[in-house]
């Protein structure tokens, strides 16, 4: 495949773009706010004013945007994807959105011929640069092995979950499992902290024995260095949370500590830490506990 | 030093008190049960009848018991290590026991001009055998500095970490992250199971992510193949959780996600889990969702 869309062009949707044009395909995009395509088009990518208008183009196309809302409108709604595209097309939708919806829209694309596979990534714009994303992938398996090589360019793994929606679940448990790994921290932390622990040195040791994480190694030293610029904003985890406890009703399976991890969240919302990292969490409880945790 | 003791020769001390052996040391060991020293002697460990027996030959004393009533008995009861003593004697506190408890036991028998380190460890008796361990130490920095090459022999790590009871406050810290990463992956794995996603998949993916964790790697194959063989059990958790959730309640540190993960251990300890290992509290979960999980 040559010639790729990307609809989407965010912190996430713009370096995937890049990675496709330096890989050397042709690339059709757009994006609800033009101007923010100026930078692709300089490198040689072709804007388009609609959805639509990308799918007469593309023989795949990667959907980069922020909730179910806007994927349906990408894809089904007026000027939508679904609109303009020919059978054979693959939508590689990496929204993180609700299962249910991976499912439908990929229903009611195949009435037209058309392949929708929900995968959506791990990883922030970080790793969106760097091309070390990683696609969790639900839908037709030949579809899949069809796109590793657009996969490739712009992540460095991918793996086949299963049917349709699939990808869409093992995102929403990554987020779950991310979002209580942090709690885990907070908590203890803030223990240790107050009974006297410098916190070097619970990142040391946390590091080095069984407690050790991906979360600890990103998030305790932005804590140290009260460091709350955002790699993933508390308000994007306060939605995913909520998605996932909604799946989980559906599921029928019960999550008392994703319940008690989504409050602490929504309390940081709350308290006006929905635009900071998710480690702003830690204010909460420091809040709470009276104290301030700094390098001691 | 050259003249080392060890009381308790459980799963832990007597990996321990073997690796103090092959550094070339005299050891003189004690344990209640008595013929648990049977091994070690013929090794050339010197066994004694008392704690305070072993006080009387040693430079250096390392205490691996199971709670807080067993540390003060060895310690400060009757033959205890503290009647044996001369001035100048360090104790290497290693049990998981409550910070208060390590503090008292230190300020006692600094009465007697004897130095209690706290010093328990991460890891359990695989990396006691392999001499893995990382030890958190807490008290006199001087004794800390004079015990290094006897942490270096027993494990691979020793960290400082402030006054008396901070090794102790970190111990538990540190299993309450555990808990609760362990928590985070059978809720996750839970859901995601249940939605079609195969737990090997979801092992793949959380390796290559930012839900990276040593929980995850040692604990999704143990529960892939159905081995519920105690690398930790069940019941020991559930005691530390208990110190733990004491210990938040006296530094005045609210923790909703460790009550809730506690209630669940406490779930599975009810339903008959406590000789397990921790991963078992996997099927608490799997009962109230209707599943088994097994390999796709």
């Amino acid at each position: 495949m040559k010639k790729i869309g990307v609809v989407g062009l965010g912190i996430m949707g713009e370096p995937m773009a890049e990675h496709l044009l330096n890989a050397g395909n042709e690339v059709f995009v757009y994006n609800r706010t033009a101007c923010k395509a100026e930078h692709l088009a300089m490198k040689g990518a072709v804007v388009c004013s609609t959805p639509a208008e990308v799918a007469q183009h593309c023989d795949a196309i990667v959907v980069m945007v922020k909730a179910d809302a806007e994927v349906e409108a990408m894809i089904l709604g007026a000027n939508g994807i679904l609109e303009g595209a020919q059978a054979g097309l693959i939508i590689l939708n990496s929204s993180t959105i609700l299962p249910q919806t991976s499912k439908r829209v990929a229903q009611l694309a195949a009435e037209k011929g058309i392949i929708v596979l929900d995968c959506p990534v791990t990883g922030s714009g970080i790793q969106a640069r760097e091309a070390k994303l990683t696609f969790m992938v639900g839908g037709n398996r030949e579809a899949f092995e069809q796109c590793l090589p657009l996969f490739n360019v712009m992540g460095k793994q991918a793996v086949y979950m299963g049917e349709s929606g699939t990808g869409s679940y093992m995102k929403l448990a990554n987020n779950s499992l991310m979002a209580i790994n942090l709690l885990s921290l907070v908590e203890s932390l803030t223990m240790a902290y107050k009974s006297g622990v410098d916190p070097e040195m619970f990142l040391e040791v946390v590091n080095g024995g069984g407690a050790r994480s991906a979360v600890a190694e990103s998030r305790i030293p932005k804590i140290i260095k009260r460091d709350f610029v955002p790699a993933f904003s508390t308000s994007m985890l306060y939605k995913d949370l909520g998605l996932i406890y909604e799946l989980a009703r559906e599921l029928q399976v019960p999550t008392p500590v994703l319940a008690s991890v989504r409050e602490m969240i929504h309390t940081a919302v709350v308290k006006g830490y929905g635009d900071e990292d998710v480690c702003s969490v830690i204010k909460c409880y420091e809040e709470l506990a009276g104290v301030e945790i700094k390098k001691l």
